[in-house]
């Protein structure tokens, strides 16, 4: 099964209250059924030198791709980008047709 | 529900016959009970200045930590892991107690 995923890798500036943000995304996420997962997490067990500083990854799967741009044009969206972009130090987003080779475990 | 990802982003090098490569990590991941779940996907949607040359998303599961190690020094993965790195160009790895807040869809 094939499905558009949008994968963002993330350092926060110095400060952030990484909670906070997390709970507008999980807000965000909850109020837009074009989402059809999403999951997130804090890196804490990759050797330094392969982390390369990023320090969370967050993940997102829609249907189609044309529901992630549906997704990036929400105004819930927009709202939130706002608050998210001030906060990053870096990023690396990667958007893909995932081939789901082992099926997703709930 | 929090579960144990092994999440890869790469740049391969120019010449790589990435089929090949996502082949054998297939085939590996068939073999080893121990992975939960396994997608991947090549990046073609995001900006340029967002993937950041990038083109590939890695992503597998485990129940939990110590499944991930026993993975990591799985004799066919310690085979592997020489093809794979032999091809890359640049790689961020992050590991992470992955946060489910939506549930993985098959």
């Amino acid at each position: 099964m094939v499905r558009f995923k949008h994968l963002v890798i993330v350092r926060f500036k110095e400060g952030t209250v990484v909670e906070e943000i997390m709970k507008g995304l999980e807000k965000l996420v909850s109020e837009i059924d074009l989402v059809k997962s999403f999951s997130w997490g804090q890196d804490l067990e990759s050797p330094e030198m392969l982390a390369q500083g990023f320090t969370h990854a967050i993940s997102m799967t829609f249907d189609k791709k044309q529901d992630y741009t549906a997704f990036q044009t929400h105004p819930n969206h927009v709202e939130f980008s706002a608050t998210f972009s001030a906060a990053i130090e870096k990023i690396v987003v990667l958007c893909f047709s995932s081939v789901q080779v082992k099926p997703a475990v709930a």
